[in-house]
């Protein structure tokens, strides 16, 4: 059912599967006991952090998977993307499942558009199974935007960290059979619109991003005739400590206090002062590892029953950057509930 | 109804409007006057190459939409990509747009992927209209994958040449009222699979493409039990000169002919002698303005009635290419059709 910008699944897709992959800082955070694959050696045994980051896509792939009971071929679409110029990750991490593969980018919203065109492809009939994955790694993510890590570029404390992690999520159509245990599947969606508020701070992705968050959430609201008071939790993608702020901040400006109902992935996944890890995490890996490391357990076991997932992504390359442009945003929504 | 990796649309999104943008050389080419719009400037007005091509995908945007006397808000969802990191030309090109946005990068073969996803919303019942789009510009993908123009780069003859271009594909629901005139629709979908056969010679994309088109088409055709005699034209994207004679070759060891039955959109934009083209046309632009500027024409005038469009990309990036990897390919089968 389609309410403006919202879609409401009528077929319900099941989240079959999933598993996260994390790097040895995100190991050592708060969340680390919850990630099914971890390493003390951020190459993850490839010859580059290219490769690494491939790397972290197939075992969180085959993780999920097996987790399943399933094979590769059991897959009828992958919706994959990454950071990198060109999705390199994915197109290298993905090239041999041999499976139908659709790559998107949304900068650190894509594991949002990646389980919004994942559900469209369940619910519609058009699959019986899809992954969807994405991932980041701080050291690609350096050479990519900033400098390569050998350059010891220093960040200020605005700037976030990227996670080092991936998260695949396996949809299929929803299995009522299987009636003696918990299941989680995807409500419904909200596509986000391209938000720019005119920060041109790439150290600042939180204020880029917020604006577009804050839309998104308000439209998913409005569409749906809801508001706060129907999820146990609003989760955003990467906002850190600075653009939570100016969520919440507003939201304020709307009656509408979010605080005490309001998590950022960025914000769960490092002790962000112990770890120095500036304004929190961020990347494609930061929501995607944090929602299938953490907020799917968090919900099988009780925690919280219906959420909103709000993955953000900051649209900036170095070339626009470098031509002096601004950061447009994009934020996603995902309803998800568990039964 | 879903055939392997093939799906075929029950309720036949039709292509309700389109319109193609292409640059200077594109518009003294052998397509030159199918065009909607072209221009003697390739900066289309802009300060600078990027602004260019984002340019052209606003004024591709807008034409489709002129041409079906529709407004912005009436489009449900764009689907767009280019070939710039982090998809930078459709991020500004679609911001002012204010329509739910999502990105995708399939490399030239994106404009495959857009029409793909964008039936699947319309079939689907998720959307009324989606606007499938892409570009590329030679200025910009000569700065993102070899160097600036300034630089005065040589290519080798075995190198295609990145189309200036976009091209708009307005999809909708089949509007049977209007059985006057003829439409033009997607009738089936076929979504191809990573394809690396080993080639890591950036200057010869064809031969990295070949063998993903093969494959995508051999899909299409053994999924829907057809053949080439099934299809008035067989159109890939930018295969260029070399690449579609590995595919005439990799098609002859099949025992199946297709060198009177194909055309390759990056062998026809240009007159690749005299326009010193090289191999042929390349780029995210330049089977979405073929497809838009010159195929949909050629079908409405009755031309070809039914037609397997597909586009092809090279997965690459500096990055990748700099750490010594080989191009994997992906290449994406549309079956358009006109009553």
């Amino acid at each position: 059912m389609k309410r403006k910008n919202t879609i409401i699944f009528e077929n319900r897709p099941e989240i079959i599967s999933f598993a996260s992959v994390a790097g040895k800082k995100e190991s050592e955070g708060p969340l680390g006991k919850f990630f099914d694959i971890t390493s003390d050696d951020d190459t993850f045994g490839g010859k580059c952090w290219e490769e690494a980051e491939s790397r972290m896509q197939m075992a969180a792939f085959n993780k999920a998977l097996e987790k399943a009971k399933l094979k590769k071929e059991d897959v009828d679409y992958i919706v994959a993307g990454d950071l990198l110029g060109q999705l390199m990750a994915s197109s290298f991490g993905m090239a041999d499942m041999n499976v139908p593969f659709l790559g998107v980018y949304g900068a650190c919203s894509t594991i949002g558009e990646a389980l919004i065109l994942g559900s469209f492809l369940v619910d519609g009939g058009y699959a019986d199974r899809v992954m969807a994955l994405t991932s980041s790694h701080f050291a690609t993510a350096e050479k990519e935007f900033r400098f390569p890590l050998a350059y010891g570029n220093q960040r200020p404390l605005s700037a976030t960290t990227t996670v080092t992690g991936s998260g695949a999520v396996l949809l299929g159509a929803c299995n009522t059979e299987a009636a003696d245990k918990r299941r989680l599947y995807v409500e419904g969606v909200t596509v986000g619109r391209i938000t720019d508020f005119g920060i041109n701070d790439a150290n600042n992705m939180g204020a880029a991003m917020a604006p577009a968050a804050f839309r998104t959430i308000k439209e998913n609201f409005e569409d749906c005739y809801s508001g706060i008071e129907d999820f146990d939790c609003i989760i955003t993608g990467d906002l850190g400590n600075i653009g939570s702020e100016i969520l919440y901040d507003m939201f304020i400006n709307e009656d509408i206090d979010i605080d005490g109902k309001h998590i950022d992935c960025g914000r769960e996944i490092y002790d962000i002062k112990r770890q120095d890890a500036h304004s929190g995490g961020s990347g494609c890996g930061c929501a995607a590892s944090t929602l299938c490391g953490y907020i799917f357990k968090q919900m099988l076991c009780g925690q919280w029953s219906r959420i909103l997932f709000v993955p953000t992504g900051a649209l900036m390359s170095t070339v626009s950057l470098h031509e002096g442009n601004t950061i447009p945003a994009i934020a996603h929504a995902v309803i998800i509930s568990v039964e």
